[in-house]
């Protein structure tokens, strides 16, 4: 399967103040916020907005020494990472890992909405990507 | 309405080699090619996958002096521009002008599958956000 049945479930954009970048992507653009909350084991503040099929994940670092505090200073402010959710990552990471892609994550780990595991952005052309595996979303034998 | 009836229509990703990209994205990873096509009028090469509800974008420069060369050679590789499909392109450029966000395209242009326009990367914290107003009935719908 590798990533033929995956879809698009967000788009992660690092910004230095949330409220700040609400105010554009909320207030001034109109996407509807969905969820503001605080990771503190990943180091950032996070807020979801709808973005109809999909959608926008604004991430601000807490702790200077996060993996997007990292990015932050390195880049800038601007698009992090592609999440695709998948059926099964377990199986996803496997398929991927046969390929020989490099992958920051061997095993998946828990993100705020389910299991997740990142690819190495030398793998996939600069790109970041993200799988997720949703709670609930458990696989049929 | 603004953006708060926009869907994530695609994710539009730099690469230098076309071919080398589709490798990866459509042979190692698993994307299926949708389309692939030449748009001279843009400087670049294009290639299209399925994710799920949405698309990747893999843009290759042919020219050197275009948005997409000059990209390239300042940030390398990766996530250039989120599309989101909008009903109505012309009103939601115009609201997003009266909310004073910097627009590249004040007015619409033509894309290869509707017509298109680019809102600043300054405007919304580094990420260039494309609109979409497709035309008529699209390929996905």
């Amino acid at each position: 399967m590798r990533l033929t049945d995956a879809k698009i479930d967000h788009v992660g954009i690092v910004v230095h103040d949330l409220d700040d970048a609400l105010a554009t992507y909320r207030d001034a653009l109109g996407f509807r916020l969905l969820e503001r909350l605080s990771a503190p084991d990943h180091g950032v503040q996070i807020a979801f907005l709808d973005a109809g099929s999909g959608t926008i994940e604004l991430l601000s670092p807490t702790d200077c020494d996060s993996g997007t505090a990292r990015f932050l200073a390195r880049r800038g402010e601007g698009a992090h990472h592609i999440c695709f959710a998948v059926p099964d990552i377990r199986r996803a990471l496997e398929e991927l890992h046969s390929q020989g892609l490099r992958l920051i994550d061997e095993t998946p780990r828990r993100g705020v909405h389910g299991l997740i595991a990142f690819v190495h952005p030398q793998a996939a052309h600069g790109v970041m990507i993200e799988l997720l595996q949703k709670d609930g979303a458990h696989r049929r034998e």
